[in-house]
């Protein structure tokens, strides 16, 4: 973890912004910002100082983690500790993390806040921009967490058969991951067959998987925090003539943007060219959701690829590329990959095996 | 689920808020008012509509569970379709769930829906207060789940042994409760033991569990939902004089709350008189965190039991009692069941055997 890096880049966008501090409530980006990956607490950090505040639950994990931060025990009661500390700091303008923190929670800080002369910024997405781009180590992590699932995704190959169930392939799969060293998993993994996979987000059922179906496998581990992201759709048999169309069209629009992704290409015109290949096999609408999105301490994080993502995808993004077909009493199709932009190429990051019909 | 029940209080509190309808975003809320359990959409709630907005990836699954509602499918714009639909309802005062919803979020809600004469109105956990009082069905799941947690305690005191990681009887602990019918474990199995047991919140590590040192465990399960949550603490080996002592004073307070414990009385008495216990013991400021929450749909809910929870605890609420004491250097000690209120006692949940020393 490149702290020194993060908070040099931290300071400048508080420069930019004319901002004395940062209140940070997120979990992932306090874990970003400090270190400490506990479940609650705030970092309040200033060119000066580097606080962070946490119940009696987490004080002894916050000091082991945290190590560049001062450690302030707090209360539930914001009052009690908050006004004083921005009064001490000096505080005049504190930017906040808008997206995370809730209206009431909002209203409850303007409140204890109201005698002070603090003026509170509402900032949206600061730090998960910067969480876009990987550092090598982040890369790295990632890499691993991918290697877990595509193994798992190989093990699943081997023990798919007629007659399991959705529930059953799924649970096998998680315990292969976790005893391959993931974390507990960063989503539910999705087993969906037959009609059950035209729901992009299924979830696994004691339905049994048949001959000729569409089984759609979208699996995850974890490792130290960071997430991978790979989906892959089997047949078992003869795959109906359905199909080998869908699947086609599918794997062709992900060939095709593999292909032809270049840095400073946008979400959206990323989005765009998979989409044409798959309007011209026939199925634009049935690809109902956007084309894929970044993971890191997050499974779903920036960038985003989709319609309205008009900002250039740069080198060191972790993103996925997940086309996909759903059709309503069918089934469904969805090939999806974790890749590393560079500069003039993506580097793929899953491995696993993709079957050519 | 008696969704006609919980619509039909709803509506009362609609009706002395005064407001046309309301708007719920928050995930275990939408799934109690609705049955569905996917993980994006917006319930609008009125006396004459009940609709359920979401995304082209749940649409189906929306239409198969919340069969009491219309289906009204969104795209991720909240301009494209939520004036629309306010306008069509005629709505005038809609109240929203300020807890939940991000203040970024607030303010693409007034920006989009300024030119229309709607009124928004911050609500406080409305819904999570109907929720803190349990129906006969909810009781049974989560039950079901407590079995669960129960049988796996017994099976952790089987296989535990000196020489054994934290981690490995953590995910021994998590593959029994899964393959007893467990979904997806409603939060991270603590397996703390020595010198990790003083972090109420420890993380299950790679060391190994030795003989006289205290082991905390705290896990749950999850059925249909419905969580539950344990937490015992062992010792292999003739335990120190410090164990024995902590131990009987947080045995005492848990014990104390569980045989005094009347309808009526609020969280904060329970704690005081959970504490009052332990602060006689000699160990007061180690008992850094309450006595207790409520347990349901989130393994963290109403009612809250600690300083300042001044609101009576009442028939059908379902809540841990888990006094503790954290002695930094030393080590822990956790007790916790789960109760549910009754007129002039609590009925305990959880079944696990407690160590007498």
């Amino acid at each position: 973890m490149n702290l020194e890096n993060r908070l040099s880049r931290l300071y400048q966008s508080l420069t930019e912004k004319e901002l004395d501090g940062i209140f940070i409530s997120q979990p992932e980006n306090r874990y970003y910002l400090s270190g400490f990956d506990g479940s609650a607490g705030y970092l309040l950090i200033t060119p000066q100082h580097k606080i962070l505040a946490t119940d009696f639950r987490y004080l002894e994990q916050a000091r082991g983690q945290a190590t560049d931060y001062e450690i302030f025990p707090i209360t539930n009661d914001l009052a009690d500790w908050l006004p004083r500390l921005t009064a001490d700091l000096g505080l005049k303008k504190l930017g906040f993390e808008a997206g995370h923190i809730s209206f009431a929670f909002y209203r409850e800080l303007t409140d204890i806040l109201k005698p002070s002369p603090l003026n509170l910024v509402p900032l949206s997405g600061l730090v998960e921009t910067m969480r876009a781009i990987k550092e090598p180590a982040e890369i790295e992590l990632i890499t691993r967490a991918a290697q877990i699932a595509d193994s798992a995704c190989a093990h699943a190959e081997q023990i798919i058969r007629p007659g399991i169930s959705e529930h059953e392939l799924a649970w096998e799969i998680e315990k292969f991951m976790r005893e391959k060293g993931s974390q507990a998993l960063p989503f539910d993994i999705i087993v969906a067959a037959g009609l059950n996979s035209a729901l992009p987000h299924a979830r696994p059922s004691p339905r049994t998987i048949n001959l000729g179906e569409p089984v759609v496998i979208d699996i995850g581990a974890r490792v130290s925090g960071y997430s991978s992201d790979l989906s892959r759709t089997l047949c078992l048999g003869k795959p109906d003539d359905v199909f080998n169309k869908v699947y086609n069209a599918v794997l062709g629009a992900q060939l095709a943007i593999l292909a032809i992704m270049r840095e400073g290409m946008s979400g959206e015109e990323a989005d765009g060219i998979a989409r044409t290949v798959i309007e011209q096999a026939g199925y634009g609408p049935a690809f109902g959701h956007g084309l894929g999105h970044g993971v890191g301490l997050a499974p779903h994080e920036l960038p985003r690829l989709g319609k309205g993502a008009t900002e250039p995808l740069v080198s060191g993004m972790v993103f996925t590329l997940e086309p996909g077909i759903y059709l309503s009493g069918w089934g469904g199709v969805r090939i999806e990959d974790m890749v590393v932009m560079a500069k003039d190429k993506v580097n793929i990051i899953s491995k696993a095996r993709k079957v050519m019909t």
